[in-house]
């Protein structure tokens, strides 16, 4: 599965990206690519990472038709929505990006609205990947737990975990996709 | 300029690589992408990284022969020696890397020892750092200075400077290359 996440910097998305490779090779025994690319849009704030994760080894690791485009900024919303796998799933950050009127099928998640009520903006990018997690399965609950408790400073441990599981739970009552 | 660095978990790999992009998209105006494999061999503590740097954008983002490798683990030297681009440069680490008696060319670098005696032997990337770029140029030691200061724990600022100091007068002194 290729997942894109696009956003601008500060909004943690190599963290995310980051998180999602750990919890499917480290936790949950899979293959994982991560790929960040920095270049002029780099220094214009912009922030994009590529996650491919499988079963099995990898051969070629690099996103072309993400199944999964997850986007927090509204530049990586035009710049990213053509490549989407069609079917694919597009989740937004609804605060943060307008989508266009025609466009088919998207989830808008009150990511950072979330996140601030659970105490910090700054863990949109968490409420994120839990509802990306709950959604595709692609890791394991569990597994990203454990990343997250590997990887994250101890001040936000909590914090994030509590992102994480709202994520989580809203794809749950979304019904799984 | 296609870079790899191989070590095992907790050498602080997946850092020194990301300074590297950092340092040269955000500071030095290059291109550059990150890329981390997690597989079966992640699981057993291996770590790696590559970075492409170049002064335009980068068509094919993989690093197939890298023209640096840097290896700070017996593992890692084994895996990638045999890559390296006829004439590329490789470091190693001194005290955790034994070389084939019939290699050709190699730089032994102490960089445990020189950041254990600046005070923290996990510095052990960053003085790795400060020899690469002091060696190869590939990036300015502004621009890694600065991606540092962005980058890292308040806590290991000093100590992480003085590494990539250390490193970079090393490589100084051996003439830069």
């Amino acid at each position: 599965m290729e997942i894109r996440l696009g956003g601008v910097g500060g909004q943690g998305i190599a963290l995310a990206g980051t998180l999602l490779g750990k919890a499917a090779a480290l936790y949950d025994g899979k293959e994982a690519v991560f790929t960040q690319t920095y270049g002029p849009e780099a220094r214009g704030g912009a922030s994009r990472a590529d996650i491919i994760i499988s079963d099995s080894a990898i051969a070629y690791p690099f996103v072309t038709r993400p199944h999964v485009l997850v986007v927090l900024f509204q530049e990586a919303y035009e710049k990213f929505r053509a490549q989407l796998e069609p079917g694919g799933l597009m989740i937004i950050e609804d605060e943060l990006v307008n989508p266009r009127a025609d466009e088919t099928a998207l989830v808008r998640l009150a990511a950072t609205k979330i996140a601030q009520e659970l105490g910090n903006r700054l863990a949109a990018n968490i409420v994120m990947l839990g509802y990306l997690i709950g959604a595709t399965k692609v890791v394991s609950h569990r597994a990203m737990q454990e990343a997250i408790r590997a990887t994250v400073n101890e001040r936000h441990l909590e914090l994030d975990m509590r992102a994480l599981d709202a994520g989580f739970q809203l794809a749950a009552e979304a019904g799984g996709d």
